[in-house]
C-alpha cells in the first residue's frame, strides 16, 4: 500500500518508524506511559531553548491546534482581561472568533495577508487605552506562509507588561523562535507539524508564573490549561484519557529530531525542501503570493496560473492520482493553492512533485 | 515488544490489524479520508440502530470522552435552559462540574455508588417547577460497573418533554442501548471503550431535530457541535485536524466488530470474559462492590480483601510486571479496585490474570 506523500500543513508524511512506533497498546495510568509523558514534557522545553530552571513548563492537551488555542484563550485571559490579537491571516481570524464565542473583550488590529504586524503599529495600539493586559499573534500564517518577525513586537509587548500570547503551530521546531529572549507567556504548537508526530494533541509552553496567576480563570472543563497542567504534575497523568498512540509516535519523532540534528538541521531540510520547489515552479511559470523576505520554508501559496483554462480541482486530481497531495489555497484576496515543504518528504520528493506539477499542466492547459 | 494486557476501562488493548490500520498517512482532505469518515459516520448509526432517515446523525470530535460530553452540554443547553443531572458516580460528578464550569443552570440529583437512578424519583424531579428542559445520566458508571437501566427514566423524560443525554462512553456497542425506543437526542461515546479502537476522538449521535435548534448556544469554538457535524456535513471534513490515524484505527474496529457479529456478539463476549472473572475472583476470596443484579460485563468494582497487610500499589505492579494492567478503584466510600473486561480480551486471558492474582496474593500476605 503506496500511501501519496502529503505536501500539506498537516497532517504530513511521518516517517515510517513513527507509525510504527503506535503498534503498541500502554496504559494510560502505567509507569511506561507516564515516563513516556514526563520525557516529553521535558523534550519539548529543551526544544523551545528554555527549562523548569528558567520558569517554563509544558502542557499538553489533546485534540486538534485549535483545541490549545482556545485552552490558552479561554485559561490565560482573566474575566476582565482585555486581548489584542494581531492578525494577518486565518489564524489570527480563529483567535478573533474564539475571542468572540468566549465573550472575552479583544480588539483586533488586521494587516493584509501579504503583511506582517509591524512593531510602530503594535506600540501605538498598546499605548492605547484602556490597555491590552494580553497581545495574541501568530508566528507564522499557515494561510499564505508568512513569517511574523517577532523580535521587535516581543519587546514592544514586554515593555507595556502585557501578556504574550504565540501561536507558533507551523513554526515551532522547524523555524527559529527566541523563547529566552522574547520571554512569552504562551506558546502554543502541534505534534503533527515540524516535529512530524501525528495528529491527536497539541502542547502549550508557558511560564509557570503565569500559568499559576490564572487560578479561576477557565472557562471550559476539558480546556482548562491549569488544571490540565496541575494534573501532569500531580501524578504524570492526564486528567482525562489521553491519545496514547499518538504519544508514542510523538516520543518516537522526537527521537528522530534528535537524529537529525535538532531543530538547526530540520530547518535546513525544510529550507532546501522550500528552495527546490521555487526554483521548480517558477521554472514552470509559477508566481508566489508572497514577497520572496516574507516566505517561510515551511508551506508556500502558488497563484493559480493566467490561463482561464486551469481548474484547480482537475489539478489537485491528476497529482493525486500520482500520488502528491497538495492543498488548496486559503488567501482571500487571490486564487492560490499551497504546497507544504514539512514533514519526511526530501528535496528528491519535492523535485519529483515539480516534474508531475509540469506534466498535471500540460494536461489542464 | 510484548505489551501488558490490559484490564481496564480503556485505553484498551486492541488487535494488531487496528494497530496496524495506523501505518498510513492520510491527507484530512483528501478524497480517501473524506470516504472513511462518512463511512464510519454511517456505521456508527447503524449501530445504534437508527439512520439518517430516522433522523439521526453522527458528530464525530476530537478528544477524550469527556471533551464530547462538554461538546454536548456546551452546544445543546440553551442560556435559558435548565439541565438537570442524575448522578451515582465519578461521571454524573464530571457532568455537574462542567455544568458549573459552563454556569449552565443545573440540578443534580445523586444516589449511592451502588444504586441506580430510580424513576419514580426521576418522575418527582421532573414534576417540580421550574421543569428541565435536558436530562442527563450516565448508562454505565465507570466509577463501581454499574449499569444504569435506562427505559422507565426515558420514557418519564420523554413524557415531560425533556432533551434526553446519555453519557453511553463505557457502554456503546457493547451493552444494548435501544435507541428506536428511547429517543434520546444526544448519546455520547468514545472510539476506545467497547467499539474497540485507539483513543483519539470520540462521538455523539444526535437527533438532526435536536441539533438543528442548538444554533448559537454553543458556548466555545473548539467544542461546537452543531458547526462540528455541519462542517462534515459540507464537505466530508472535520474543521480543524482530525486525528487521522485514530480514525483509520477505527475504521478497522468497525470492521472486526462486524466480523465478531455486531455488538450482540461482541456483548456475548464481554458477558463470558466477566463470568470467568466474577468465577475465578471469588474463588480467591474477592467480593464484588456491587449486587450482582447491578453489574454490567464490562468493568467491576472488587473489595480490598480484608487482610490488612494488603497493598494497592504492591498488587498492582506485581501483576504489571507479569503483563496485566489492572485499574484502580474509584468508589468514594470503599476500597476498591477494578478490573475491565473489554477490549481484544478472551476468557483465557482472562484466566490468566485470575491465576496470575492468585499468585500476586500469595506473596502480599
Amino acid at each position: 500500500m503506496n500511501d501519496p506523500l502529503l505536501f500539506t500543513p498537516g497532517p504530513l508524511t511521518t516517517s515510517a518508524t513513527v507509525k510504527t512506533a503506535m503498534q503498541r497498546d500502554l496504559g494510560s495510568r502505567d509507569t511506561e506511559f507516564i515516563n513516556l509523558v514526563a520525557e516529553i514534557r521535558r523534550e519539548l522545553l529543551q526544544i523551545a531553548g528554555v527549562s523548569q530552571e528558567t520558569g517554563y513548563e509544558t502542557v499538553l492537551m489533546p485534540g486538534s491546534g485549535t483545541f490549545a488555542i482556545e485552552a490558552v484563550l479561554s485559561s490565560a485571559i482573566p474575566p476582565d482581561g482585555r486581548l489584542l490579537i494581531l492578525a494577518n491571516g486565518a489564524y489570527g481570524e480563529r483567535m478573533v472568533q474564539i475571542a468572540e464565542r468566549l465573550k472575552i473583550a479583544f480588539r483586533v488590529h488586521r494587516w493584509p495577508e501579504n503583511e506582517s504586524p509591524d512593531p510602530a503599529t503594535v506600540s501605538q495600539l498598546l499605548s492605547e487605552t484602556p490597555p491590552a493586559t494580553h497581545v495574541a499573534i501568530v508566528h507564522l500564517e499557515t494561510t499564505t506562509g508568512i513569517l511574523n518577525p517577532l523580535d521587535q513586537i516581543g519587546r514592544i509587548v514586554r515593555e507595556h507588561g502585557a501578556g504574550f500570547i504565540i501561536d507558533a503551530m507551523s513554526s515551532f521546531g522547524g523555524v527559529p523562535l527566541n523563547l529566552p529572549i522574547l520571554q512569552p507567556d504562551y506558546v502554543i504548537s502541534s505534534a503533527n507539524k515540524c516535529l512530524e508526530g501525528v495528529p491527536g494533541f497539541s502542547f502549550v509552553i508557558a511560564q509557570r508564573a503565569a500559568l499559576e496567576a490564572t487560578a479561576g480563570y477557565a472557562r471550559t472543563v476539558s480546556l482548562d490549561l491549569l488544571a490540565q497542567w496541575q494534573g501532569l504534575e500531580r501524578n504524570g497523568q492526564f486528567r482525562f484519557t489521553p491519545p496514547t498512540h499518538a504519544l508514542l509516535a510523538f516520543a518516537q519523532a522526537l527521537k528522530e529530531l534528535r537524529e537529525e540534528g535538532g531543530g538547526a538541521a530540520r530547518a535546513q531540510r525544510y529550507r532546501v525542501n522550500h528552495e527546490a520547489l521555487l526554483t521548480g515552479m517558477r521554472d514552470l511559470g509559477f508566481r508566489e503570493f508572497l514577497a520572496p523576505e516574507r516566505q517561510s520554508d515551511i508551506i508556500t501559496s502558488f497563484r493559480y496560473p493566467d490561463d482561464p483554462g486551469f481548474l484547480f480541482d482537475e489539478f489537485y486530481q491528476r497529482l493525486a492520482a500520482k500520488g502528491f497531495v497538495i492543498y488548496p489555497g486559503k488567501v482571500s484576496q487571490a486564487d492560490c493553492f499551497r504546497i507544504g515543504t514539512i514533514g519526511r518528504i526530501s528535496i528528491a520528493d519535492v523535485k519529483a512533485l515539480v516534474r508531475e506539477i509540469g506534466h498535471a499542466l500540460e494536461r489542464s492547459t
